[in-house]
C-alpha cells in the first residue's frame, strides 16, 4: 500500500481521506485546520508543516480544496507542492474549480514530470462518507495514468467517468449542475405556477413525469414538499444541496461562458436567484430545491 | 355511432376529424377554409354554414382552434355554438388557449344545460395523423362526462389524462410546455458550452444522462446534431415541434403567470428567446431544438 | 358648464372628479363603492345607478377604472354606457389598460356616434389631488375632439401629451413604464454593486448622473436612501409609486410585447422581479425604488 | 519634463502617447507589435525590450493593456515592471481590468515603495486621439498622488474623477458601464415595442425624454436611426462603442458581481444580450446600439 498524500480535509475531504485510510493506506495531511490535522494524526497519518513537505514524503497526492486560488496556492505557493514534487507524481484535483485553473497547474505539474488529474466529484458529504461519489476525470487519453487514479478513486467513490482531456472533468461537473440548476429553478416555477392555476400537485407531477417536461428534478427531486417522499424538500429542506454551493458552481459554469464567449441566458438567471438565494439566511444552507419557497414566498 | 359536429380542420383538426369518420362517426363540420371543407363534404361529412348549425345537428361537438378569441367566437358569437346548442351537449374543446377563457365557455355552456371539457393535445401533426395523441382533460370529477369524452377521444389519441376541475387540461398543458421550452434551451445552451470547453457531444450527453442533469430534451430529443439518430435535430430539424408554435405556448404560460400572479422567471425568458426564434425566418417553422443553433450562432 | 359623468371614483378618480367640481362642473357619477358615492352626492353630485344612466345623463364622460375587464364591463356590458350613449358623446379613458381593449371600445363608440380617446396619466395619487398629472392622449388627428378634452383634462392636470391615433396614450404611458422598471433595477443593482465594491454612494451616483448612465432613476429618484433627499427612498420608500402597481403596468407591457410580438428580455425580466416584490408584504405596497432593498437583502 | 514609460500601444493607447509626447515629455515605450513601436522610435521615442527596461528607464509609467492578465504579466512577470521599478514611482494603470487585480498590483508596487494608481477611461478612440478622454481615478486619499498622476493625466484628457480608494477607478467604470449596457438595451427594446404598438419613433423619445423613462441612451444616443442625427445609430452604427467592447466590460462587472455576491439580474442579462451580439459578425464590430437591430430583426 502506498502512501498517499492528502491537502485539504474538509467537510468532503477529511471522509475521503478516511475512507483511504480504511483501506489500509499510510497517509501525509495538511490541512490550516490544526483540530482536523490533530484528529488524524491521533489515529496514525503523518502530518506536514505545509504541502511541499507532502509532495516530498509521496508520489500520489490527493487535493480537496474549495476555490481556484487555494488550489493554485496549494501547488504554486513558496511552500506549495511544486517545490518539492518528486517526478512521476500523480495529482488527482477533486476541487470543483475553475477549468482554466485546472489546466494550468496541469501545466505546472507536468513541468515536474509529474501528472495532474482533475476529479471533482458529486454525491455531497453523505457521498463523501460511504464512499460512493462519483468522479468525474479528466485524465486525457493515458490509460496508465487512469488506471493509476482509479486505484485510489474506487476506494473513495463508486463511479468513475472518463470525461477526456485535463479539465474535462471540470467541464462536465460545471455543465451538469449549471443544467441541474436550470431544471430546478424551471421545475419550482413550473410546479408553483400549476397549484396556482388548480391542479394538484402530485397529480400535476405525474403528467410532467410521463410528458417532455420529465427531468430529474421532476421525477425523483421535486422541490414540492410530500410530492417525494424521503428527499430534503420533503424534510424541511433539510440536508442535501445547499443553496449556497449551487451558487457557487453556478459562478463557475458563468466564468467558463465567459472564457469560452458562449452564451447562456438561462444559466445566468439561474446563478442570479441562486445568489439572491445565498444572500439569504432563510435559504443559504438549506437544499437548493427551497428556490420552489423562494418563488412562492411563505408568505402568501 | 352518434353524429359529432368537428369546428377546426386545420393541421392537427383535419387529421383528427378524418380518425372519427374511419371509426364510423358521421360528422357534421365547420371551417372557414373552403377548400378544406369541400373536401370532407366529398368524403360524406355534412356541411355547416356556421356554428350555430354544428350545435343544431349535433350533441357531441369537438373544436380545434388556434387562439382564445376563435374559441370563444366560435362558442359565443353571433352566429355560435350556443346559439343553437341542445341541452345535454357534450363540447370538448381541443384547443390550447388561455385557462381563463376555457372556464368562461365552460359556463357558457353550462347555462345551456351542457357540458364543456378542455382537452388540449401533445403529439402534433403526426401524432393527430396516428391517433397516438395525448389528451389532457379538465372533465371535473363527473365519471360520466368523462367516459362520454373518452369514448371519442380514444379514437383520436393513445394517451388520456385526467387532469381535474374544467380548465386543468389547459393548466397541464401549459406547465410542461413551459418547463419543456425551459430545459430544451437550458440543454443547447449547456451542451454549447460544454463542447466549448472540449467535451465531445456524446460524452457529454452521456454524462448528463447519468446524473442530476438528465431530462427529455437531454436524454431523448438532444437538440444537438448526431447525439440522437432519427429526430428533428439530427435531420436539420426538419418536421418536430416548430419555435413559433412554442412561443406561442410559452405566452399561454405568461398570461396564467400573470393572472395567477406567479413568478416564473426562467420561463419568461424561454419566452423572450422563442420570440427572437419567432421572428426570424431562419428558424420561426423549425423544430424548437434549433434553439441550439440560434445560441450557438451558425458562423463561428 | 357642462355635466360630466365620471365612473370609477377610485384613490385618483375621486381626486380628479374633485377638481372637476371645484371648477364649477356638475357631475353625475357611478361607482360600486356605495360609501364614496354617498361622499359625492352629499356634495352635490348626482348618483347613477349604472353606467348606462351616467350616459343618459351626460355627453362628456369621463373613466378611471383599475383594468381592462372593468373597462370593456362599464362600456360594453348590459347596463354599460353604450346602452344609453347619447350621439356626439366624448368619453376620456384614463384608466390604464391594454391597448388592444381600448382600441376595441373605441370602435364600440364610434358605432354609437361617438368619440372615445385613451388619456392614461401618470403622477400618482398626488398628482390627482393637486391637478398636476401628465395625460398621455390618444385622440387621433382631430383637433376637435383633442381641445375638448382638454378643456376638461386641464382642470385635472398639468401637461397633456398628444401621443397619436387612439391607443397611443396607453402605448406611451405603457413604454415609459417599462422602461423606468427597467432603469429603476438595472440603477438598483449598480448601485449595491458599486458599494460591495467599495464606492460611496453619492460619489457612485455623481459619477453616473455625469456619465452615459444617467437616468431619472440615478439622478431624480435614486433608490438608494440618502443619496438624494426628500424622495420615497429617503423616506423609508413610503408613498411614491407602489412596487404592486409598476407589477401591474409591467403585466400590460408583457401583454403588449405578446400581441406586437416584439421581443422585451429586459422588461420581462423586470415584470418577474416586481411580481416577486408584489408578493411579498415586505415590499408590496412600498415606493417601487424598494427593489435596491430586495436586491441588497436587509439582513446583510 | 519627466521622461514617461508607456506600455500598451494599442488603438487607445498610441494616441494617449502621442499626446503626451506632443507636450513635450520624452517617452520610453514597450509593445509587443514591432511594427507601432517602430513607428514611435522613428519619432523620437526610446524603445525598451521588455517592461523591466521601461521601469529602469523612468519613474511616471502609463499602462493601457487590454485585460486583468496582461497587466499582472506587465508588472509581475518574469522581465515586469516589478524587476526593475524604482522607488518612487507612479503607475497609472489606465487599463480596464478586474478591480481585484488592480488591488493586488497595487500591493505589488506598495513593496517597490512605489505608487499604483487604477485610471480607466472612457471616452473611446476619439477621445484618446483628441485628449478629451475621461479619466476615472482611484488614488487613495493621497492629494499629492493625484496631482502627480493629474499632471500628465490632463494632456491625455478632459475629466478626471477622483473615485476613492484604489480600484475605485476600475469599480465607477465597470458600474457605469453595466448601467448603461442595461439602459441601452432596454430603450432599444421600448423603442421597438412602441413602433410596433403605432407610436411614431420621435414622439416616442419625446415623451420618455420629458417623462421618469428619460435616460442618455434615449435623449442622447438613441439607438432608432433617424432619432437623432449625427450619432452612430443614425449613421449605419459606424464607429462609437463596439458591441463586443460592451460585452468584454459587462464581463468584468459579472465578475465584480460574483467576487462581491452582489445580485445583478439585469447587467447579468444585458451580458448574454450583448454576448450574443459580438459572436454575431453583423453585430460584433458596431456601435452597441446596434442591440435595437438585433431585437427587431431587420428580416421583418
Amino acid at each position: 500500500m502506498t502512501t498517499v498524500g492528502f491537502i485539504g480535509l474538509g467537510n468532503m475531504g477529511a471522509h475521503m481521506a478516511r475512507n483511504l485510510m480504511k483501506n489500509g493506506h499510510k497517509l501525509v495531511v495538511y490541512d490550516i485546520n490544526t483540530t482536523v490535522v490533530a484528529a488524524f494524526k491521533a489515529d496514525g497519518a503523518q502530518v506536514a508543516g505545509c504541502p511541499a513537505e507532502v509532495a516530498a514524503a509521496a508520489k500520489d497526492i490527493i487535493t480537496m480544496l474549495p476555490s481556484s486560488p487555494h488550489v493554485r496556492k496549494a501547488y504554486g505557493g513558496d511552500d506549495g507542492l511544486l517545490k518539492e514534487m518528486q517526478p512521476g507524481t500523480l495529482c488527482i484535483d477533486s476541487s470543483t474549480i475553475d477549468q482554466t485553473a485546472s489546466i494550468e497547474v496541469a501545466g505546472w505539474c507536468q513541468e515536474k514530470q509529474s501528472k495532474y488529474v482533475d476529479a471533482p466529484v458529486s454525491g455531497g458529504v453523505t457521498g463523501a462518507q460511504n464512499a460512493t461519489l462519483t468522479f468525474m476525470l479528466g485524465s486525457g487519453k493515458c490509460q496508465k495514468t487512469f488506471d493509476r487514479a482509479a486505484s485510489l478513486i474506487k476506494l473513495m467513490g463508486k463511479n468513475m467517468v472518463n470525461c477526456g482531456e485535463v479539465g474535462a472533468g471540470q467541464a462536465a461537473k460545471i455543465c451538469n449542475n449549471m443544467l441541474l440548476a436550470i431544471e430546478m429553478a424551471g421545475v419550482a416555477e413550473t410546479m408553483n405556477l400549476g397549484i396556482k392555476m388548480g391542479l394538484d400537485p402530485k397529480v400535476l407531477a405525474g403528467i410532467i413525469n410521463t410528458s417532455s417536461g420529465r427531468c430529474w428534478s421532476s421525477d425523483t427531486y421535486n422541490p414540492v414538499p410530500g410530492v417525494i417522499e424521503g428527499i430534503p424538500p420533503s424534510n424541511g429542506y433539510q440536508g442535501g444541496f445547499g443553496s449556497a454551493l449551487m451558487a457557487k458552481d453556478l459562478s463557475l459554469a458563468q466564468n467558463a461562458s465567459t472564457t469560452t464567449q458562449s452564451p447562456t441566458p438561462l444559466g445566468s438567471l439561474a446563478h442570479q436567484i441562486y445568489r439572491l438565494l445565498a444572500q439569504d439566511p432563510r435559504y443559504s444552507t438549506k437544499d437548493f430545491g427551497i428556490v420552489y419557497q423562494f418563488l412562492k414566498n411563505q408568505n402568501n
